[in-house]
């Protein structure tokens, strides 16, 4: 069993909300003892006798009977609660001092103080949830926007859970049917059927790979959308990053390369956020195309989700657009073309037909088109994607065990192609069901649940 | 009614918990709508049809049917509740974002924002609880030391404010009795026995002026017992500091006038908060004892709830001390006397029976005898007063009303006394009535309840 887990049942305390003085604090217990101890500590009720999920009021006292607080007790009995276990939850003043004495009380009692996510770590254990669904309550709590939240709420309820266990089971099967193969030793039975192996394997791959191909959107989803905005110098990339924050932040002026830092700014475009970073003005000894690659344009370039091209229409021909993006593209980059400064063209039209990526035109100085970039910016990183019910990986560590599944699907694959024995088929299969099982937590190790849990705050 | 008061019966919200991040936060809402309202966000069951003081596990869901998070509901029905009316607790996961999101829920669905201290408010106004109880419950939520805690809790739980309410009582019945002969006019009728009413007078005075005797300790244990140390240049008076609080934070050498800053440290002392200030280095032209005299130490000591008074054993003669004290003490100012630097005489014996304060010999450099110092400061301050129980006045409001009552007692008594007519007799009584009954709050103003509620948190 895992490290943190040695004391399961042990009865552990902490304060579940947030530090700081507000008009209620809420400690929490659980475990074997959760009931008793409070008990000892909790004067109007035996709340041993009482029934789950009620509530009472009544008095904490200390050793010598001094009253610490007026308090309201909730009661959760084994199993309905969030630990599976016995938990008691003290609804107090919230007052740091009383917070502090009440849980200090609860230790005397005989409850030791909670690790970091070890309500959530029992909860795991005693099967309340699986690991990507635990892994998702600290997601939920650290999200900031719309889209992170939605995320790690449909990551909590459930997500791709189900499936990936479902598929795995079926691999189980076949992996029994394979071992029981190699008891027969010399005898060339074969009691699996490879074709039915194989429709399987690739069955499991194709969900595999849809839910890896989903990760660079999660994983943009949930951090935030790099997005860089690059362009010549003046062509007005500080102007349209003030527009689209709708505020002054970044210093504009008409002169060319005024912008001397990256400027990163969020913003928020019907709930997903948007990291926007301007780039370092490029001073050029010469108007040439070839000072735009300074090696730090293409960093960030390289860094990001998505590239924003802004041009000045009053003076960049489209040909030299057309020869800025073949530079700073690259592939599977979403980039959107901005055409900036419309307002001092008079009547215009341009050919944008050899620009292969959609093409705005707008004036940033006088906030024209603007909602249209941001609309546009939305739909260039979605695609429609989160609209759906369609399943999103956002945790690098689900990435990686859907990438070594994969990898052991295909050596499974080849193997069988090129004619191996059994047992190394078997093998590749166990590695398979192995790092399919690390996502929900089927398998675990100590370390990995130290690793993941250890990330979470004291209470949850 | 009170202008905060206006709406009571409309559904008030807020965060009750801290702001910020952590495992769960909670979100109160109190009101006639409050189980309605809760009910059409809550996915799970119908709050409506469960019973008080029970808790409910389900969904919260934005009117796209959009699940904002999972969480658990409990229910208090009126009267059963903090604030008389119904309440409903949401706890959920301890996201800002989260939070934000389901109070703008509720806000959307009928509720509005609470206002600070709104709910005790509420609480008050629909009897739960005297003004005075409400006024300890922020104190308590602020309290940050074991005394300051208990006195908060005292209050909170009824304190001085039965026995107020009992002679009030008493009073009224002399009143009405009073205003009854007032309606006989010209007629020399008496209902109201003058010796009775001048022995109820004599008897509220008497508690009134223990509280008001009990609000200098009251006032200095809520807000910490500032303590100010002096004595002469060398004295030991840095040294004597660190060593109370057993660290390195003045600079100390053997050079007299190293101090050259007022220093103010927090001392704890079996619950009780001692702030001590350490007096500037008093560098004086030549040794006298009018150098002593610098106004910035009398400023202080006029400022301070005690003295600590600290010679140099090897240098200072008692009878300089004598004439130290003569200077610095002032009437009902109490004072510890610390001689200092033991270590440096050999065999010695001091005649302090012409010092008419508490001495004690000690070694600040060696840290002998500090514990003795600690302990007599503490006694010096309590006096025994807190540990019985008797009622200690924190607030400087219910301090001014009872001043108040008193003087009208006084003028009552005085009235009678100079055989003035009955008719200002009774005001009189109503004018005590009125301070009496403003430190319960059974009397109370729009602007007082504004003012002590407004100083509250929002959600309590």
């Amino acid at each position: 069993m895992n490290n943190m887990a040695k004391g399961l049942g042990d009865t552990i305390v902490a304060l579940a909300t947030a530090p700081g003085i507000g008009a209620i604090g809420v400690i929490r217990l659980s475990g074997n003892e959760a009931i008793q101890i409070a008990d000892t500590c909790f004067f109007g009720k035996k709340l041993e006798n009482q029934k789950s999920h009620t509530i009472h009021f009544g008095t904490i006292r200390d050793s010598k009977g001094n009253v610490i607080d007026e308090v309201l007790v909730s009661l959760f009995k084994a199993p309905k609660s969030y630990t599976k276990e016995n938990v008691v939850e003290v609804s107090c003043h919230g007052s740091p001092y009383v917070l502090q004495r009440i849980i200090e009380l609860f230790i005397e009692n005989g409850a030791r103080m909670a690790k970091p996510g070890e309500f959530t770590l029992r909860a795991f254990l005693n099967g309340q949830m699986d690991l990507s669904q635990a892994e998702a309550v600290a997601d939920l709590i650290a999200s900031s926007s719309e889209t992170s939240h939605d995320l790690a709420m449909r990551q909590m309820r459930g997500g791709f859970s189900d499936r990936i266990q479902g598929l795995r089971q079926e691999l189980i099967d076949f992996a029994a049917l394979i071992e029981l193969e190699l008891d027969f030793g010399e005898e060339d039975v074969e009691f699996a059927n490879r074709d039915d192996l194989k429709a399987l394997i690739q069955k499991i791959q194709t969900l595999i790979r849809q839910l890896m191909d989903s990760f660079r959107l999660g994983n943009v989803l949930k951090t935030g959308v790099s997005t860089v905005i690059a362009g010549r110098p003046n062509a007005g990339k500080s102007t349209l990053l003030n527009a689209l924050l709708n505020e002054e932040r970044a210093i504009v002026s008409a002169i060319a390369g005024t912008t001397r830092d990256v400027i990163e700014e969020n913003l928020n475009i019907n709930g997903v956020q948007f990291r926007l970073v301007d780039t370092a003005g490029i001073r050029e000894a010469q108007d040439q195309i070839e000072s735009i690659g300074v090696e730090k344009t293409f960093e960030q370039i390289e860094q990001s989700s998505v590239l924003l091209y802004v041009f000045d229409v009053t003076t960049l021909p489209i040909s030299e657009v057309e020869e800025d993006l073949e530079k700073l593209a690259r592939a599977n980059l979403p980039v959107l073309v901005i055409g900036n400064k419309i307002d001092l063209l008079g009547n215009w039209a341009m050919d944008t037909s050899k620009i292969s990526y959609k093409t705005l035109f707008i004036s940033a100085g006088r906030k024209e088109n603007i909602d249209a970039v941001r609309q546009a910016l939305y739909d260039l990183v979605i695609q429609g994607e989160i609209k759906t019910e369609s399943t999103i990986v956002t945790n690098a560590r689900h990435f990686d065990a859907l990438q070594k599944s994969d990898e052991s699907l295909s050596a499974v694959l080849t193997g069988m192609a090129s004619g191996i024995t059994s047992d190394f088929v078997a093998m590749d299969i166990r590695a398979a069901l192995h790092h399919l099982g690390s996502i929900t937590g089927e398998i675990h190790t100590d370390d990995l649940l130290d690793s993941i849990f250890s990330r979470f705050c004291i209470g949850k």
